[in-house]
């Protein structure tokens, strides 16, 4: 079966500000077809979302067909602003949101995230991931990090979303290794496990003395030579390390999952190993689907 | 007396990564006029440094001139490296290194950074700043801020550079405000005194959660309408709340000055106030000056 004798039952989209990923589903839930595209949210004006979408869906297309979308596509700059739910809340929120569309068989709706009021703080997408997770682990109670450009950890208990906190550690740590004078001491790639582990230490341990051990990164590489992948390695660590030492009220006793990217979710599993915090790891792609599905159940009812 | 009859009987050079400037001395140490450019030693060749240097200063030699420098201009991308005095070490340190020069009348002196061991750290620049301030305070005992791109720390005793530590609190606000997501809340100018408080007292007080709070200020911009120049005060508040967190061993207890750009060190003298630890503002083209001055009676003496 080529790709485009492929006919979907619903359509599952996960559409990000740098890139959108959709899968052709049938209607009991299998995976029929994937495609993506890097036409992200923050490339598109708001009457680009459709064209996007179908250069991407459209021969999946038979009739009627309904598409379930989560992440930025929902934001204010997206193609249907969907307001955010108000933590704690339910992690799939009433109130999916049809976007516009001109296309006769298509009918768009977005998931909302969720807000919290204080601390102030937000999510687009991580709501979905979540929904799956428990979807799947029915009942699960505990703190789910989702590791990432803005790392969210989430206190989730009795199916509702409690609190969460967001940092921005992985965007520090492609900004400050790339737009930075320690661009010069830092390698694009390359690992050192030591050095991650050094900094790790540093970073659970010192984490208020983090904008010092930056410029450590740089004095090393110029007084001992210091490896670009010893630096970057020991710079992921740092800021882990930072994160974890704050985010201790929301993991410390709790059960824990780390949804992501197999990689970094990996370091995040290392890094609260060496706390005495045993997590588990679930890949990002399966739960994300598994939380449209839930939501495409639930609208069809 | 127009610029162009100026004749120097030595001249000044602070000349840093991004721009350079130049003072014609009388042999008394009277400034007797003072010029700059934008050819910082980041963007220029070795062999591009004497030209960039006598386009600005050509008009004030007449016969042999010598120049003193201090600043990136004696680092490894430099006209000449400096090799860096070891702390603890007198803040004048031995050994000027003269840079090539093909102009007869032109000898040009490059004073060294200082590098400590461990915990391994690097100056180039303010070594001289040091070295003016104790010209006009002898035997002050102290810590000395000197606050900038990458802020250092510095503890000094019995006329010596005992141990220092570089903070990249300058660079995290550019970069910060500039290349991550918070750029959509954070204004380019403007200030908001409430704030950089808010942001001074988070950043002293809980120097752990700086990434998280980084992210509030998106959250606070979308869910609460906050201003992108209170946006901006808080960062800086929260970057420099935490640099003081960090620093607390260096300057509690100790005689501060704080030596830099007026606007920037009245910033540090204020939130040092917030700590109970009161800090001299110091004039800090003035105080270079003093340094070069200092070295090239060194030389001459």
């Amino acid at each position: 079966m080529t790709q485009d004798t492929i006919k979907a039952d619903w359509i599952a989209v996960d559409w990000g500000t740098s890139n959108m990923r959709a899968w052709a589903m049938s209607a009991s839930g299998t995976v029929l077809a994937e495609a993506g595209s890097d036409q992200g949210m923050g490339q598109l004006a708001r009457d680009a979302f459709e064209p996007a979408l179908l250069a991407v869906v459209r021969d999946w297309i038979d009739g009627p067909t309904t598409v379930i979308a989560c992440g930025m596509v929902g934001s204010r700059q997206g193609w249907v602003e969907a307001p955010y739910a108000t933590a704690p809340c339910g992690t799939l929120p009433d109130g999916l949101v049809q976007a516009p569309t001109t296309h006769p068989d298509l009918s768009v709706y977005v998931i909302p995230g969720i807000k919290q009021i204080s601390p102030a703080d937000v999510m687009r997408g991580e709501e979905t991931q979540i929904s799956g997770f428990l979807t799947r682990n029915p009942r699960w109670d505990g703190v789910i990090c989702l590791p990432g450009t803005h790392t969210k950890w989430v206190h989730v208990s009795a199916d509702e979303v409690v609190s969460f906190q967001t940092f921005m550690t992985g965007e520090l740590f492609d900004t400050i290794s790339r737009q930075t004078v320690l661009r010069h001491s830092i390698a694009a790639d390359g690992w050192d496990d030591a050095a991650f582990s050094e900094g790790l230490d540093m970073g659970t341990s010192r984490p208020e003395r983090l904008a010092a051990r930056l410029f450590s990164l740089r004095a090393k590489g110029l007084l001992e030579g210091m490896s670009g992948s010893a630096a970057r390695a020991e710079l992921s660590g740092l800021l882990i390390g930072t994160e974890l030492a704050a985010a201790k009220p929301y993991w410390l006793g709790q059960q824990i999952a780390v949804i992501g990217d197999s990689s970094l979710a990996k370091l995040y599993v290392d890094a609260l190993a060496t706390q005495a915090a045993p997590a588990t790891q679930v890949n990002a792609p399966a739960i994300t689907l598994a939380g449209l599905a839930a939501a495409y159940k639930r609208l069809k009812g």
